[in-house]
Order: structure tokens, then sequence, then C-alpha cells
């Protein structure tokens, strides 16, 4: 029956070392069922009611006091809104705050799901490339000299698909420019939780309390399960406000009531953190064992080792991967080629690897094919 | 903690007579929580997963043949598409289908929240007359001759706020005029399901099978629980396929995939079935017991009896209901005066009550101070 999945190809033996999901032996469905015991236990009829517009408050004060834990700076609930999920936020924020033909910035490379919400709302997107230490913030104020986006779109820590962490030093200056010149700031900061071997810097969430132009857009999906579509917004107090007054919003109520409040029990009783302790060591064994794979059967690829989320953005200098991932697809292999993350066709001779969604041995087995393929 | 709340604005010993919603006694939490025993027995983690864009397949083929027995038309579960409630279809349709600045039209009177996602959306709203049996159809021929719309929104069964229901003959018309002049019907078909007395005429939805211009839409929130954020659109194969190939629904996936994997064990089990028949018995005796209070405290009121749904609009000629809310208020009551209804601040002396959220002392009391206020 499920006619059209763009998230779920698994052919039975297939190995898909390109999607962005959690495997799915990963979606934690017992630790949801003992917090919808939890839920139901306490009977609370209000959260099956049209909610409040900027989520229920219990729900955003125990997030606020649970990213407060985890930080080392203060969150308040009044900063959060519920959403469902990212795609949804960015999709809100396209509706209120862009009209079509509006320019935006994204980086080269991005993640290419956000490239289509912004041209289903008339966007012009223009790029600013990467280096190694995130956005080139040289190359964004020569754009700026010229023209003013309406937004810059970015992925400041665990890039995807580049597992880039921008620098201290440019979200600083970045948050300034945007201050500085008024453009907003989309940062999509889904993976800021998944660092494998040391913290990330401060998540450009933290500069929103200074900077009302910063937006701070994240999800419980690489957290805890996609399917929940559940997510927040962290930002001013004032943008939290213009966003909440949204004619979708007063007519259906704030985003997924009862499914933030069982996800209110699990942030309470420690099962949130607990998953997530438990996926990361998960992860950052699949990335060992990715690395691994690409030493022995990928010497050519080039690659920067991933510090955390779900990425290798393995370059294979002078080979068109479109091309490659014909064949792999016929071999039972898929990855994503550089071109799907550039919005002006280029990026062709990398791609992205996934370790999110395979187990070891299908990650070994997969980049072991990859590699016979590519010699032959 | 929740600020901002405009479906929700209860203090205590306040009656609320306006608000379209379910009294909280009526949220259905129990059965609710048997649906999720059966859903977490199953354990099936593939509805924690990214999902389907057009919603599961399950969900769709459970839906689809509740939707046939209920009916005496065939419902295909390729011809339905989950959504997160009607307010979010709107939204999505919006986003998909128009352009700043295109006309579309709506009736007047129509759902005010409704005007408010098409103004987000800056589209330029222009209103149809009601009467008696629904959307005056000359009229919308004649604004027709001069300018095409992108949609006419409309509200066909038991309507929000004129408790009207759109005759069997002019649904035809209006089906066949879209068809001719290709023009979209948004038809808000979420009262659809709560017939008092008789059932009503063949919903708008079963024209989508043989008229593409036709989309229907509809929500689990006026027949279980609003805080689901849950409904589903019905349309042509073709719409759908379209609809679904949006850049926010290729990035996270369908609509609630784990919500409604908890509501296909609910239809199911029949337990949907049985709070529909629940519900409407409760909200017939509510009616009765407003229509009574009517007679007795308000002999002045000039009004339809409603045959379903939530809402008695009641004319008191030559009173500005806008300046009696404001008394009413003080005095711990609420309704939604007429002008809110209206594109173009009109039907001044008019107003919503509904039925739906207060119990029948409640809805007594309300109206016989409202009578005393009015006799003042």
């Amino acid at each position: 029956m499920d006619t059209h999945i763009t998230q779920l190809v698994f052919p039975p033996g297939f190995i898909d070392l390109g999607a962005g999901i959690p495997s799915l032996e990963l979606l934690p469905i017992d630790r949801l069922e003992q917090a919808a015991e939890e839920y139901f236990a306490a009977c609370d009829r209000r959260t099956l009611q049209y909610g409040a517009e900027q989520g229920s408050g219990p729900f955003r004060e125990g997030l606020a006091q649970w990213l407060t834990e985890i930080s080392d700076y203060q969150v308040d609930p009044g900063c959060l809104m519920t959403t469902a999920g990212a795609s949804s936020a960015l999709d809100l924020l396209c509706t209120l705050d862009t009209e079509p033909g509006d320019v935006v910035f994204v980086e080269e490379p991005t993640y290419f799901l956000a490239l289509r919400i912004f041209a289903d709302h008339g966007l012009q997107i223009e790029s600013i490339p990467l280096d190694q230490a995130g956005i080139d913030l040289d190359q964004l104020e020569k754009k700026l000299a010229r023209a003013k986006p309406r937004f810059v779109y970015t992925i400041p820590t665990y890039h995807n698909p580049a597992s880039l962490t921008l620098s201290p030093g440019r979200r600083e200056r970045l948050a300034g420019l945007a201050q500085e010149m008024d453009f907003l700031i989309l940062a999509d900061e889904v993976y800021r939780f998944l660092g494998y071997e040391q913290d990330p810097p401060r998540p450009m969430a933290d500069f929103s309390a200074a900077v009302e132009q910063v937006i701070s857009i994240n999800s419980f999906s690489k957290i805890f399960a996609p399917g929940l579509r559940l997510g927040w917004i962290q930002a001013h107090p004032r943008v939290i406000e213009r966003l909440t007054r949204c004619g979708m919003l007063d007519s259906g109520g704030g985003f997924n009531p009862f499914t933030s409040a069982v996800v209110d029990q699990l942030i309470r009783s420690g099962d949130l953190a607990a998953n997530i302790t438990e996926v990361k060591k998960i992860f950052h064994q699949r990335l060992q064992v990715m690395e691994q794979a690409l030493i022995q059967h990928l010497p050519q690829a080039v690659y920067q080792r991933p510090q955390g989320g779900y990425y290798f953005w393995v370059q294979l200098p002078g080979l068109d991967t479109g091309r490659l991932r014909e064949q792999a697809k016929e071999a039972g292999i898929d990855f994503r080629p550089g071109s799907l993350f550039s919005n002006r066709k280029g990026l062709r001779d990398y791609l992205r690897l996934s370790f999110s969604c395979c187990d070891e041995s299908e990650i070994t087995r997969g980049i072991s094919e990859l590699g016979k393929l590519i010699r032959e």
C-alpha cells in the first residue's frame, strides 16, 4: 500500500548506506510504551483538546529543564515552541517569513530536502561554500554586499551531509552579521546532541536569547523517533510570539499536543537522556566500523572523520558518483550522490554515506562492495 | 505557562457558549488508552520511522474500509492522504496550490480561522452568500463570470457557523461548475459524521472520484479528539499524488505516523464508531436543551434548527452582537459574534452558539443570562 516512500526504500537484502534515518531496531518502542503508560495514568484530558499555539506549558517546561541540564546556559520555556519536526518548522517559517521570489542563502553542500521545501515556497536559493570550519563567512559577506537574503539556512553542528561543525568564533560572527544586517538565521541543529568524542560548541540556539534574528530548529527524530513528528523551535520570545500568531495554529491549536504529552513523560523519567546515551554508543561504534571499512576498501576516499551526527562526506576525486550510484543500486547498495546536496548540480565526485541506518556487518559489506565496484 | 491559547479560554465558572470544541469530559482518553495498548502489543517499529508521504498503508486501508461501511459508496485507500488535521490540510493546499495575490472564494459566513490561514498565504478573499440551501450558486456563477478563483472554500454539511447543509442538487451543480471552469473546491467536511436526526446528503468527497477539482478535508478532531492532530484528505489519486510530492513531506515523511498507527487500532476495534454514536447522543441532547433555552430566554432569536454539527447560528435583529459580547464577558458568558465569520465585517446582529463545549446545565444557565443581559 505504501506507494511512494522517499524515506523508506528497503528491498530485502539491499544495503542503503545513504539514508539519513535511524535503523529500525534502534527505534525505542519500549521506552515509548513506558512513557505512554505514565501518560495514561496521569489521565489529563486537556492533552487531547486543542492545545496552546506555542505548545503545552508542562512539555515546554520539561524540555527547557532538560536543555538547561545538558547545556551550560539557562533555557527558558518561553523561548521554546513545539513543532511537528524540523521539516514542519522550516515550512512554517517559509509560510510566515517569506514571499515567493525572496532570496535565501543555503550552504553548499546542504540538506537536499530543505531545498525542496524552499522551492515549494517559490524562494530563490543561492549557495555559500563551506570550508573546514563551516560556512565561509568571507564569501557570505561578499554576497551580503550585493543582496540581503530573507534568511540563511545553516546546519552548524555535525553538518548534513558534510559532517562539519561551525567553529565557535564563526558562530559569534554569523550571529553578529545577522543582527547587524537584519537577516534571519535558520539554524538546523537536529544533530547537536549526537557528539561522539567531544562536546560541540555552544549551539546557535544559545545566541537567540540576545539576537532576535537567530532561530534554532530541533527535533526528536534523530534522538528518539522520526515517526513521532515532534520537534521544537528555540528563539527570542518576540519571535516565538510572532510565529504562534499564525492562522494555522489559531485554528488547529499547537502542534501535536497528545504526542508532546507522551514525550513529556519520556523527558521527565530520564528515558530520553538514556536513549541518547545508548544510540550515541551504537552510532560511535558504527562510525569506527565505517572508518575502518573506508580505509580498507576505499583507500582513495578523501574525507574528514566525523565528530558526531550520521554521515561520512566522501570525495572520490575524478569519479562521477551519480553514475556510480546506478551501478551500486544494481549490486544492491545505495548511497547519496554529492549532486543531490548542491543547489547548482555540483559536487559530482562526492557522496554521502550514513552510519545511522545499517548495522556494523552491513556497513562493512556495503563499503567493501562499493570498493569492488570502483576497482572494476 | 500557556501564554496564548486561542482555543482554550476557560476561567473557572466562565460559560463559553461560543467555542467550537468538544467539552473536556467528552475526550475519550480511555478508548485511546485501549487503542494504544493494542498498538504497543503489535510492536511495529516501522510506525516510529519516517512514514510514507501519503500516510501509512494500513491506516489508510482501515480508514477507507470504515468510510465505505458508513457511506453507500466505495472509498479506495489510494484516494486518501493522512494529514495533521483540517487546518494543516488547508495550510498544505495553500502552500502547494496558491500564490500570494491569488483570489479565493469563501462563504459568507465562513469559518473565521480558515480566513486567517488564507491571509497568511497572502490570498485575496472574496465572499459568496449562503441561503437556506447552502452556498448561493447563482451568485457564484456571477462572480465566476468576472474572475476565476484558485479555489472555493466551502463547509457543505452542518456548516460552521451557519449549521446549513448544501442540498444534493447544489452539490452536483457545484462539482460540475468546478470541473467546467477548472477551479478547486476545498470542501471542509469535518462535521459530516455528526448528523443527529437524519443522514446528510452524499459528501463532496464522493464527487472527488470523478472530479479532480474536488478535494475533501476531514479530521478526527470533531469525532474523537483535537489533540491527536490527525485528519485526512480525500481526493482523486492524481491530486493525492501531486500533494504528496512536496518538499515538507519528502523531508519529514508523512504526517503523524505514530498517532495514525494508534488511531488505526481505534478504527479497527470499532471504538471510533462507538465514540461517534456516544457523542452524537450527547450533542443531540444538548442541541435540544439549547433550543428549549432559546425559546424560553431569547424569544426574539431567529435561527434554523441545526440538523447536526456543533452550532446554532442566531440572528438578533437590530442588536450589535460585538457590543453584547463585551457585556456578556463581564457577566462570565461568551459566544462568537457574527462579524468574526464575515470577510467584510458584516453579520453584526448574528452570533454563533455552540452546544459542543458546555454541559446541559451550563447551556441553560448561559442562555438565560444572555437573555437577561439583552432585556436590560
